[in-house]
């Protein structure tokens, strides 16, 4: 579905730019050559062993109010404010039940136990002499886009809804190959996941996923684990619910069955319409958000611009992101430049002359499994009206003839 | 070239920690359940708007002697303590021929003039109106592995070496879609990149490549660029010297033939064993290097250990990357666990059963045009003993009964 770009954006971008008022640069006003910026005439800084932003961006994690507990809570990745796939390290989503714990690699451990042959333990230097891989994946929070479950559309910035969702290339080892090591006897079927954190956060996983799939991450964007994303080691299920990826990572509890442990039956379940409930509802579902523009945005009047935005899948890949300009009477292809990678966030494009009318813009996205992102009507009904986790129907954002941004239920 | 890894790596480790003291983890020696790390008994720290790495890290840019003047000269990126294929943008290498300038997005003018029909200049704004790409690709300076060009190896780490090379995924506007905005005129064959920071760094590249090819690049990672890479905008020719990917780009004047600036002709030129030199070298031909395990390392005796390290070529994907554990006279092809792109750093990997007797270790890589990494004493043919620019041949990693690791020139 990914289709070549180049030609029929430049071709839009010269009809768009030949229209009224519609052009973005403006003929040069000064002799080019005698044009000196001040940063020209005096040496510039030196060197710095770790760098920064530009202190001209003010580009910051959305941190939501904490509440009685300091380090109980999320911040959320500013979606609007950033570009491409992978997010910047400072900016990944955080969502802690106890705060960030302060884990010594010298003294940590690491130990495989349960219904194992040979439980085994791990220093952080054992670890580090296995074989390594590196993938590049996202992780959300099974709690991500639930405001737009609710019964009024927050007004708030794609970030601010959306941003429980991050992309990192991630670098690890295998954990079918420890869980091999120890020798998994034939009573095994899952696996407990436990966090040294203060919340001794713990979630159940099956085992041959686990297995499979599993990946113990020591390393994030090229450096070792931001201590937000688990420092010194986290459990990673890629395109599985962020909060059984487990952070700060010291157990893995070989089980027969599920422990149904407190992050797993109190939260992280869905509530049906009949009084029941989903639980274990691992893989994330087919996604996307329009970041550009996107809630709390003013637009600048008529004119060109590049709709874009994020898609992503539990599943694989995304094959397919349509973009809707009047409410999802009809669709049109976006392009999907690339890189497109399994179970990573997804960038899409899309050139659009606006006429300054009111419009509504959706996106819909298709993953390889064949998964369609469903409306929010559609999402909503199998569920009781409290339930929010896993949220994946259509967003809808509103643009008015003031220029403002809204979000809706369309 | 690209092989399934695990089956065959799982294989392998087996054998090597069925091995006399080639395992890395031990039995467990606590009861598992009641074990509590300290961590667990404290609520953890609370949210920050932007994140920083542990603190029980320090991994930093190696800053070479800045000389006289603070801002000139170069800082390297630690490859050695890196993993995957993304650099940290704290971490990305940095060069400047006059320092950092600080320049404000609101006054800063990017103009397109020269040999075109209607002179333009642009605000950062305006440049945000823009369709964009994004792309994952390195940068290296001209200069970078030039050490090894030397009479004698210099003992440094892979970074300290070979560290003017980083990988970042950068988003920003096609150049041929401005230049063709402003209207090349039949005489225009070349521009001139020119450079807003206090060296006034130009450079002379071909209008057909720059067009095809070129970026005005203002995202980095997710973010906007940071500032030792060129805020609020860059040049970007994916695979070419970095000299020429002028970083604070202000001006792109379209002229008839190279401007034969002082940066491409008192630097970056190739001086030949027969007085003359080649000039306009644009292209980073393919080279890879060992990373872990690698110079001024010390070894953990005899054992398992993955070989590790990187790959890259400006000319396109790297589609072979071969390890020799004699010296050169035999060759394993090492594994490409993905992502492979195009003038993008590849990561590779090699499982490795260490018996602790000297051994020298190399890689050897090939693009996909057919480019073959060079030995040390093949790459020097055509030079004089001064040319060290565009450096790529063969790095030998000697590693000693000793536990040592040096670099030789094999």
């Amino acid at each position: 579905m990914t289709k070549k770009s180049a030609p029929s954006r430049r071709k839009f971008l010269k009809t768009a730019l030949a229209g009224a008022g519609a052009a973005a640069a403006v003929p040069l006003s000064v002799k080019a050559d005698d044009y000196i910026e001040p940063s020209m005439t005096k040496p510039g800084k030196g060197f710095t062993p770790y760098g920064m932003p530009s202190g001209h961006e003010d580009v910051k994690r959305l941190l939501r109010p904490p509440g009685n507990f300091p380090g109980t809570g999320g911040s959320l990745s500013p979606l609007e404010s950033l570009e491409g796939i992978i997010t910047p390290s400072g900016l990944h989503y955080e969502r802690h039940h106890n705060g960030i714990p302060d884990i010594d690699p010298k003294t940590h451990r690491f130990m495989i136990h349960g219904l194992v042959k040979t439980p085994l333990e791990f220093s952080m230097d054992d670890l580090m002499r296995y074989p390594r891989i590196s993938r590049i994946h996202f992780v959300e929070c099974g709690g991500n886009s639930g405001a737009n479950a609710g019964p009024q559309p927050p007004q708030l910035s794609a970030g601010g809804i959306h941003g429980l969702v991050s992309c990192s290339e991630w670098t690890g080892v295998e954990l079918g190959m420890l869980l091999d090591e120890a020798g998994v006897q034939p009573e095994g079927n899952w696996i407990l996941a436990e966090s040294a954190d203060a919340a001794s956060l713990s979630r159940s996983v099956p085992l041959k996923e686990a297995r499979e799939q599993g990946i113990l991450a020591l390393y994030q964007n090229g450096e070792r684990l931001r201590p937000e994303q688990g420092y010194p080691m986290r459990l990673l299920m890629p395109g599985w619910e962020g909060n059984l990826q487990v952070k700060w990572l010291h157990r893995i509890k070989v089980t027969d069955g599920p422990t149904m442990a407190k992050d797993e039956t109190s939260k992280y379940s869905q509530s049906l319409k009949d009084g029941k409930a989903n639980q274990f509802n691992f893989i994330q579902p087919v996604k996307s958000v329009i970041t550009r523009p996107s809630g709390t945005m003013t637009m600048n009047g008529p004119g060109y611009y590049e709709i874009s935005g994020l898609a992503w899948s539990g599943h694989g890949k995304i094959t397919r992101v349509e973009v809707s300009l009047d409410g999802g009477a009809t669709w049109t292809d976006a392009e999907m430049p690339g890189p497109v990678l399994s179970k990573a966030l997804t960038r899409f494009r899309l050139p659009w002359q606006w006429d300054g009318k009111p419009v509504v813009l959706q996106s819909r996205s298709t993953d390889e499994a064949g998964h369609v992102q469903p409306t929010r009507a559609k999402w909503k009904e199998p569920y009781s009206n409290a339930q929010f986790y896993q949220y994946n129907g259509i967003q809808s954002w509103q643009i008015g003839a003031d220029n403002t941004v809204k979000n809706i239920y369309a």
